[in-house]
């Protein structure tokens, strides 16, 4: 064991909006992290954080190649071009936040670092910026070498659930919401429970798109023309799945002791769920990338921005989920002798 | 209180789809259930199911007016026209499932039953009989001497949900969800809040219909051009109301605690949520009616007809919701010295 840590690479963290939480649950994450990580910041804005949050930290800079160990703040060093003020986020950094994301990438890409965990940003200030991007899941997925459909998963201790689309208003999902779209989204999930997550024959439970399912076509058809082809043809693959099902009956304990994802429809379907579950320990992770990515699930925060008070609970899981994907998946390329897809 | 018992009048239960697990529930209820209910049934086909269900309990006839007591089964007579077969639902005794909902409501108008508990019912069957009517709800509605929408609630220790859209296909949601009804709807709720839970001056918050609620007409503009209107006019009018919120951070235990109840903008939004957290004890409210109606949160459950294996847990939950609205608003009728609405 003591092999595989001090060979390991280092979980690499991007800074996100430097107007929000980040700098702050950063601190705070690389006091209470089990697990050493690398983030990308400013060394002296953030001893001057640390100073103003009471953390009491040694900051180094990273020495890429060598064991890094838990207990301090490793700094990946980064410049914000702009003056950085707590809630009020300025276009003038924006892209320094978008540099920071491709760094972090391209420490990956060199081997120097495991997995990527980005922290949030805002992306209505990154648009200011020429940013074109529904979000950093999209963005992410630009980086990829593989290029498949990034799928989100959110995820905690009780429950994995994705959202087949994701960012759409209602009105849009039924016409957004297609038999490609249903498939690759579960082909890709299910690789990813495989490798990453170390399920060997994952159990699917597929959410229905309308209330109680359909129930049989009386309140609409898209389980019918849609949902239900796209299961017959994966069942037909020997794929462990089951739906469409009703969302309403899908999620207490009993039930989720059947299966190991949840495809849901739209993002209100499960999303509430899963965050109910365990608001604070909920991690958004991105699949079908050629890399691991996990993020805390929530937003930049402003309005609690410099005030102490923010959370680092779900940074910590998303530093914690992203070490272990990380060694699954290097443990599974190892084990079936071939390349990272 | 014990005058309060004694003179107390009885929740009163209808059966349901008799092929559907009402009567094995309803024995079992009766059995467990600290409050004395009137069961509508008939005392062969109950005594033939207590026999092979294995649960010994005294079957009397309700005689109306007197007081009953826990711990014994009483019946308010009623005839099965066809042959009862668990699991087999059939048309032919579909008029009489109407006539018991019909028959409890006529006791409770008559003054001699409290409030009305439904056991489940298969519209698809009643479909066959004429019924019209979408569900129990809908016809309820007609039952009641007020005309107003009737308002779907379920409910659980930990949280109270409405849907504003019902039974409805997604695709329909965005045409059916309109300034009035969602107006009407949280009037109503916020009435029933006061009236039958007792709580003076409630806290509503409310879903917006997009997901993020949104993000301020990136994602959808129905919270800009309607629900945040509606809300505005509830403000005006002195309502403790917020929204619209993004319903995947609304639901944790530090977020429930700033609102009574959560208006939701459609069934998959929030039935989900609230069954999770306590998928057997919740309870289905209607509000907006002129008498109390509860219903456990579940089917007919066909599927498990006639194997003992049906728990009465939510049942027990409805009569105890049931019986205790009744009380609240009887009390509250007192108090402000009229009628009850």
């Amino acid at each position: 064991m003591s092999d595989i840590s001090s060979t390991s690479k280092p979980v690499i963290v991007t800074p996100g909006d430097p107007a929000g939480i980040g700098a702050e649950i950063t601190l705070k994450a690389a006091l209470a992290s089990p697990i050493a990580f690398v983030a990308i910041a400013d060394p002296a804005h953030m001893a001057d954080a640390a100073k103003k949050f009471g953390i009491n930290i040694p900051i180094h800079v990273w020495q890429k190649g060598t064991v890094i160990e838990p207990g301090c703040l490793t700094i990946l060093e980064h410049n914000w071009p702009a003056e950085i003020i707590p809630g009020k986020p300025i276009k003038e950094n924006s892209l320094a936040i978008i540099d920071a994301i491709k760094s972090a990438v391209s420490e990956i890409r060199s081997g120097n670092a495991s997995a990527l965990v980005t922290n949030p940003i805002n992306k209505f200030i990154l648009y200011q910026a020429g940013f074109k991007f529904p979000g950093h899941t999209e963005f992410l997925a630009t980086l990829s070498s593989v290029r498949t459909q990034p799928v989100m998963m959110l995820a905690n201790k009780f429950l994995r659930v994705i959202p087949t689309t994701i960012h759409n208003p209602v009105s849009e999902i039924p016409s957004i919401l297609t038999y490609d779209l249903l498939y690759k989204t579960i082909v890709i999930a299910r690789q990813d429970l495989i490798t990453d997550f170390g399920i060997p024959n994952p159990r699917i439970a597929v959410c229905g798109l309308n209330p109680h399912a359909g129930e049989q076509g009386a309140l609409g058809s898209e389980e019918i023309d849609m949902i239900s082809p796209v299961i017959s043809q994966l069942l037909s693959e020997d794929i462990h799945i089951d739906g469409p099902l009703p969302a309403d009956t899908l999620f207490h304990q009993e039930a989720r002791d059947n299966y190991d994802l949840v495809i849901g429809m739209y993002h209100d379907q499960v999303l509430p769920v899963v965050k109910t579950l365990d608001f604070n320990n909920t991690v958004n992770i991105t699949l079908g990338l050629d890399f691991i990515r996990t993020s805390p699930d929530h937003g930049t925060a402003y309005n609690i921005a410099g005030k102490n008070i923010a959370k680092c609970d779900s940074l910590l899981a998303a530093i914690s989920y992203a070490e272990n994907l990380s060694q699954t998946r290097g443990k599974y390329t190892q084990i079936n002798s071939r390349s990272i897809r």
